[in-house]
This record gives C-alpha cells, sequence and structure tokens, in this order.
C-alpha cells in the first residue's frame, strides 16, 4: 500500500508569491488503538498535534544519557565533525546530528518499545528514523529558533512526500516556562503554511544555526496564534514530547542559568520514504535526512 | 531626618575585582501599615522585594494609555529626541524616557492616588519620580534585558545613595510566559549584587539599548537563581507590579505575535536624594536621571 503521490506536490512552498495557508487532508494519528495509547490519547493528539508524558524517562536513564551528550559534545574526534552544529557567535555546542551512529545507547533507546510502539501506532505503520540529534542549549545566552514547521522544511529541502512523520524530544533538563523551551500553536498542525523565497544551495550550512529560508510570514504567524494559541512544553527532566512534523513551533532565548537540553528523534512511515526534494535543488546530507538505512526499525 | 549617608558608599560596585554578595541592610519597606497596603501585603512586600495588583488600571485607561505611547512613538517632534530610545538593529521605538513632561495624561497618573499613596507607603516618606519610561517590546523580534539591579546603576551612575526607591510598571498588553515578560528573582532584593568593570564615559548612550557594565556575574547570577528562584509577571494588561529598587531581574526575548508594553515609574525617597555618582565620571543627562524637580510629588 503507497498512500503517497510521489509526481503531485500536495504541499508546495518557497513560492515566488505568498499563499494562504493549507488545510492538511493527512490525519495526524493513522493507527488504532491496540496501545500504548489509548483512544482518548489518540483523539488528543489529533486534535493538538502534540502529547506530553511524564516520567516517561527514569532518573537513572536522564543522567546516563546526559553524560552520552557531554561525551558526545566533547569527543575530540568529532570537533570537526559536521554532524556537531555550533553556536554561531561562542562555538558552543548546539547540536549533534545522527547520534544513534555515535553511540550505542542512544542507538539502543531508538527502538526501546516505548517509544517505537508509540510511534509506530501514531504513523499507523512500520517507521524507520528520519533524524535523530541532541540539543543543547546553554544557560545564560541560549539563542532559541524561530516559528517554523519540520515538515516545511522536510518536504522543501529533504522530499518528505507527507506530514506521516512525528518527533519525540525527551527532556534531559527540566523545562521552565522561562528557559527556552518548546512553544507550540496546539491545532496548527493541521494547516500548512507555505513559505516565500527560493531554497538556496546548501541551505543547510547555515539554516540550523538560524533559519533565514522557510520561515513563515508574520501575517500567517498572527494569523495561528489568534487561532490556535501557544502553549509551552514544560515538563521536568525525563518527561517526553510527541509532536507532529506539521506542528507550528518556536522557541525564546535563555537567559537564566538553567540550560535546556533534549534527545530529539524523527521516525517516518517506511511507506513515507523520502523522494527527490521538493523545492531545493539538492537533498540535503545523510546525516541530517536518512535515506540509506529506511528499513524498519526494530 | 536623613537616613542616608552620602559621604561613605554602603554599596560598592564597577570594581576592578570581583566580591561576594552583600547583605543589603535597608529594608523594602519603610512606611506603616496605614493604608493602601495592608499588613500582610507590606510584609510579602518585604520578604519577596515585588507585589503584583491585578486591574490596578480600568479597561479604559489602558485604552486611553496605549494610545498616548503611540502618539509619543510617532511623534515627528520627537523622532530625534534623546528621550527616544530604539532598537539597536530595526531602529523601532524601545523606550521613550522622562514621559511625564512629554504627556499631561502621564504626568497626572505619576499623581495618582493608586500611585502615590502606595509610593509614600512603601517608602515612609514623600516622594519625588527618579525616573519615567513607556516601553514597548515589539512582537517577533522583542529583544530583551539581561540580569541587572536597576539600583546597581542608579547608585553607580547616578548617585542614588540607598536602596530607598520602588518601581511601578502598568501592564498596557497582557504578559504571557512567554512574551519576553520580566522575571524576577523573589527576595534577591536583599542581597547587592557588586559588578567588575570600570563605568565608561557616556556609557548610557549605549547601555539603555544593551547593557555592558554594571552586569552581574554568571556565577552570582546562579547563586541567586539558586537560592530565591524564578517567578514570572504574567499579569493581564491593567495590571501593576511594584518592585523593589534592587530586585535582581530580566527578560528574554519575544518571537510571538504578541507585543508587550508598559509604563514604567521609579519613585525615590525625598530623603535619598542624589549625590554625586558613586562610580561614574559623571552623571547621566536629566531625563535617564531626575535632578533638578525633587520636590514631593503631590
Amino acid at each position: 500500500m503507497t498512500m503517497t503521490g510521489t509526481d503531485q506536490d500536495l504541499y508546495p512552498s518557497r513560492l515566488t508569491e505568498p499563499r494562504p495557508p493549507l488545510k492538511r487532508e493527512h490525519p495526524a494519528v493513522w493507527g488504532d488503538a491496540s496501545g500504548p495509547f489509548t483512544r482518548d490519547e489518540l483523539d488528543a493528539h489529533e486534535a493538538r498535534g502534540y502529547t506530553v508524558i511524564d516520567d516517561f524517562l527514569g532518573a537513572g536513564e536522564v543522567t546516563d544519557y546526559t553524560a552520552e551528550l557531554l561525551r558526545l559534545s566533547d569527543a575530540p574526534e568529532l570537533a570537526t565533525d559536521e554532524r556537531v552544529i555550533r553556536e554561531r557567535s561562542t562555538g558552543a555546542v548546539r547540536s549533534v546530528f545522527a547520534v544513534h551512529h555515535l553511540s550505542e545507547k542512544l542507538d539502543r533507546l531508538t527502538r526501546d518499545p516505548r517509544l517505537l510502539d508509540r510511534a509506530r501506532q501514531l504513523l499507523g505503520s512500520d517507521v524507520y528514523l528520519h533524524q535523530t540529534r541532541i540539543n543543547y542549549m546553554p544557560g545564560f545566552r541560549g539563542t532559541g529558533f524561530y516559528w517554523h514547521s519540520d515538515f516545511e522544511t522536510w518536504h522543501a529541502e529533504d522530499g518528505m512526500p507527507i506530514p506521516r512523520a512525528v518527533s519525540c524530544s525527551l527532556a534531559l533538563t527540566d523545562n521552565y516556562p522561562f528557559n527556552g523551551g518548546l512553544m507550540v500553536m496546539p491545532g496548527s498542525h493541521k494547516t500548512f503554511v507555505s513559505s516565500v523565497g527560493e531554497t538556496p544551495e546548501d541551505n543547510h550550512a547555515s539554516s540550523l544555526q538560524a533559519q533565514e529560508v522557510g520561515v513563515p510570514s508574520e501575517e500567517d504567524i498572527s494569523q495561528l496564534a489568534e487561532q490556535y494559541g501557544i502553549d509551552q512544553f514544560t515538563g521536568a527532566a525525563g518527561s517526553a514530547l510527541w509532536f507532529d512534523s506539521n506542528i507550528m513551533h518556536g522557541s525564546g532565548n535563555n537567559i537564566t542559568p538553567f540550560p535546556r537540553s533534549n534527545i530529539f528523534m524523527v521516525f517516518n512511515s517506511v511507506e513515507n520514504e523520502l523522494v527527490h526534494p521538493y523545492a531545493a535543488p539538492a537533498s540535503r546530507p545523510e546525516h541530517i535526512a536518512h535515506r540509506e538505512n529506511v528499513a524498519p526499525l526494530r
């Protein structure tokens, strides 16, 4: 069964002219209520586009994965690795990509039934990893990310046909309302917001530090915020945030002394394999958008 | 009665070497419980260093003062006035100083008994205006202010002898946890944090856009956050925040579509008149730190 027409661009973006937001036709939840999520949880996820699960990781796990994060951030052999993204101003590590290739522990985590069963249920199929990374936002001078839909980028720059992917962010630090935590617009995943402007070659080299293309207009952001409001993800360390690939989200900066770090993994349906990018001259590198191994994750 | 020894610097700052934070000996509340604040409210203010009063302004007042703010921001005759402070990057108006000289409505507001009686009660004496301004933080790209104590600056750069001053911020827009609202460390007003570094001449010309001198160390901020925690001011439009001159506070940036504006006024005790700056070559201009009119406000 193939749900996706790869020859047709159902979510056009990077346009020459502004276009009003589109109603998204595809669901967020593709599976049935056979568990682990209950019917009510699935319905809430379909409506809001995200689900928070407290105490998803135990305290020991948080400690272990934090040690992994520190090890990878400081690893001399990764100092100039393209998978390590640094703050533009300070050079501090901001993200490390493809962490399931760099850490056995994190590889095992991506295949943990707590994650895998939920990803499969939400997407209604086998899944594979589209992207994994760890994110680190330091205290005092952490910089956020402006509003965006991940799917807009994955579609335009990676060739992901439809929004049949889900992200899971596992908090390794406490998320307060004031230390640069994720803001989401609940329900906004039902609206596809296109952006204006052609994607330059090698856009990813700068866009992972600060997005400049694929940015929604202020008018569209205002309209979405008016319609859907803004929620903040404020779970304690160990909590999990599952969120739809097309939800509008962003984060402010962080001047508090409390840093913020998380493990981030994106599950894509095996029925939604990447094709040629819909609005970019070439695919992004393998460590940002996996194409080589799309076998069902086990 | 003079409470203040102007010949002695009780709060040394802008030092050549870091020095541990000092215990502040002066109270935050100088008056008695004769009203409008009750004994409990005064005790809470003394302990926390701030007090929030919801619905302090009526809806009609919020509308009126917002119109005043817009009028002053757009006034052609103020386009190059030194009292108008602009965002470094965009040129948008960030603050207008000495608004009680520029607006009859705002002048009347500073003398409104709702404000004046509370200021007198907190400071236990007649009061005058040390500073007034309106602040405007735009949506999408509003930039915040890093952690600081106002009194540290007013003492070092304006010659305010002791922390016997109180600020009142009147919200003209709703303050959410996510649109760059004020963060305060409750109780931190009891600790004086000195800063390291000599004050350059004309520091105010840049410091009102982005503070570079008089900044507490990350070590001191961490210690205070650990000891006192962080509260956010999240009142609706019309709410009032009274806060002690020495409370540690700051604000993050604002990527939401919701701008944030307020009227800000600083009442100083007439027994705490400015002297020569304690740690700067010269006084700041009159519109930032009033010296000419220190008659009791009526």
